[in-house]
């Protein structure tokens, strides 16, 4: 169930939009899956932790977590668990969003539990400079976002690429094997496409997908994009 | 579903023990539920988010959450929507639990958000100052557990009855109609009657239950102590 | 050098303005020692960590931090300690200024440190049931400030009286002792004498002094409101 | 007053040791100034906020502050303003200690403050890719400090020289120019001697000079340590 991290992929980060929770999160996981089998593409979703269990179960396509806690079992009430997200069906997690930002000690205790409990792990970065650094730490992906761009429609590859090769620059003198991704207002095809070429091995997305009218025919656009 | 909160109740928070994570969770819970019907207390079982929905599904008794988020739909990732747990089949949470502490306005917030969602609240504290602290916020319910004894085995209300005391005096003289339990320590039915002695209506458990040989007989006994 | 808090007073904050830093915060405090000097209104002033003993040493009003942390000494390194500061000429605290907000359980512990070390507590909160919750830990002065309102120059106790009356009522429920502030938007003289009429014992301002084209004027305005 | 950071240094945290506040730490940087003057070694002195002033009015040898806030001046209550300690006197600063770590973000945003204001950074690391993590962000200098040693007297470079030089072969990986030193348990001349032969270029350390029955001698001890 592990994705083909050296083919392109796209993450859908399903956030805590209503549109992308409980039954919803199920039903948008299964579009996902729709098109992923349809183009082949390799497409990832990241629900909320309390849908982690109906999604894993209701799809064939990774499930990744949208944060983890860098806890041992035990006396850790309200947090997050690897093992309990694991049994739940996920494989990966998504580490230091801008939304969920960690020390930069927790974000290494964040990977390296990831690797023990072989977990793929994807940190966030919010610029070139970030990214290399946590391209330092070995996960298996970094994922470039700039916060100003999030959710805005305007795509970090479209307007401010060389955010994005600057990363892959850095990243790459840090990291030969790590996984680069982008975020950030990727709103068509087009932008993902551009993400691509600029060096990355695919998308981050969440908003562009999650309050779409047709989530099924842009994530399919995205798909397509990534196998041209 | 909701709790009569009116009785005596015992809240067994499963924190992230292993012994309390995805299946076993569900296992766990069904003792809890099989003691609540055989002897008819009010049991209230807290497992991890991602173990919520199953337990839901699995029992009838009134699952908690061990925490929220107190935030809006949309773009928090990585956070606890309580729509999310809502539709998992939480009935309520757990709040600023000495592993999960809050900042007071967050402790504030989180209490709103819950009594807006008809969720009900259980505001932990760590002594009887910050309890009727935590009261004049209004909350459901207010668990006071001094870190000190949680997980040791002595039990707060036979070591230091005066906490407990204390704490029912400041808490009434700002709050009449919340709901006080006690927790730390507790592991045995003689330390939970002594508790709704002291002038509690309940506690609040963990380890003595998830980490019994006999989770079943030790719930039970619990129960007893609460329906003398 | 400890404050009347039985008369009303005026805390000046003087924030991360660069207006009220270094060789400028000495300046703003002799305005304010002036000020205070000739109309005997009992003004303190709040400048930041490095500035205290430069300030503290220049004048004989009162000067507070803008926060501690609730530490032993010892091992905390860019910690705040209270023996710091109160050697350096500070005679208490702002805590939980809605800029620098602290856990539930941090609150208590330095309103409790400030006690020991016979340093005044002045705890900040953004509404008035967290006012309440603040006033059930015992602090000399609770101040009430909406975030929403802080730099507006649309001052709470005249665009929204009901939150200041709303304040002294539940903080009078829990705590007959306390004095209590209020905050945001106080602009002009009459802003000052609305809140006093309203039941505070004095105003918490910043941006309308720090920034003022003339601090002295304006704190003199403050300062003949406070003794009508 | 810069120091020459491509000789060996010693930094001499003061954390919040009563040893080190107030008049103590004016003491203890005349000391640390002494013996920097007597041997030629390049000595820095970190003493709490508020103790910045009188020391660095009282001593010629640079002087640090043990972490800043990488905010803009205004509102920001209770926060670290960089042009405040610099007005105060300080030249550097320690960035992420251990005991007050940061986020990853925030480790970048204030080593680009630092740049920016042109005050020396020295960030904290608790381990080798945290410290080649943290190299890539492209600050002064790095100090790798293992936790679990600190305060201990047992000696980093002594007890696991392979941390320091795995340190010192990751970081260079990543950044050919930054400073590095080594701290936690350094208690001897010779844990500093042996720190330089793994490859650091000197030491952070704290309580074996500050809690010191003769801080100058050991001082002494350490410096002549740096000159061999």
């Amino acid at each position: 169930m592990k994705p083909k991290l050296q083919t392109s992929i796209i993450i859908v980060n399903f956030k805590t939009y209503l549109e992308a929770t409980g039954r919803k999160a199920v039903e948008l996981a299964k579009q996902a899956e729709k098109v992923s089998k349809e183009t082949g593409a390799s497409i990832i979703v990241a629900p909320q932790f309390a849908d982690i269990a109906r999604v894993a179960e209701a799809v064939e396509i990774p499930v990744f977590a949208q944060h983890i806690d860098s806890i041992k079992p035990g006396s850790c009430t309200g947090h997050v668990l690897t093992d309990s997200i694991k049994e739940a069906g996920a494989v990966g997690t998504l580490i230091n969003h801008s939304e969920k930002q960690l020390k930069l000690v927790d974000v290494d205790a964040a990977i390296r539990l990831a690797r023990e409990k072989k977990f793929i792990s994807c940190v966030c970065a919010n610029n070139p400079s970030v990214s290399a650094a946590a391209a330092a730490l070995k996960p298996d992906i970094v994922s470039i976002e700039p916060p100003e761009l999030i959710g805005t429609g305007v795509a970090v590859s479209k307007a401010q690429p060389e955010i994005v090769t600057n990363t892959v620059k850095l990243v790459r003198e840090v990291n030969t094997m790590v996984t680069i991704l982008c975020g950030a207002g990727i709103s068509h095809g087009e932008d993902v496409a551009i993400a691509l070429k600029l060096g990355t091995q695919g998308v981050l997305v969440a908003s562009a997908i999650v309050k779409a009218k047709d989530p099924y025919g842009m994530l399919r656009e995205f798909a397509n994009a990534t196998k041209q």
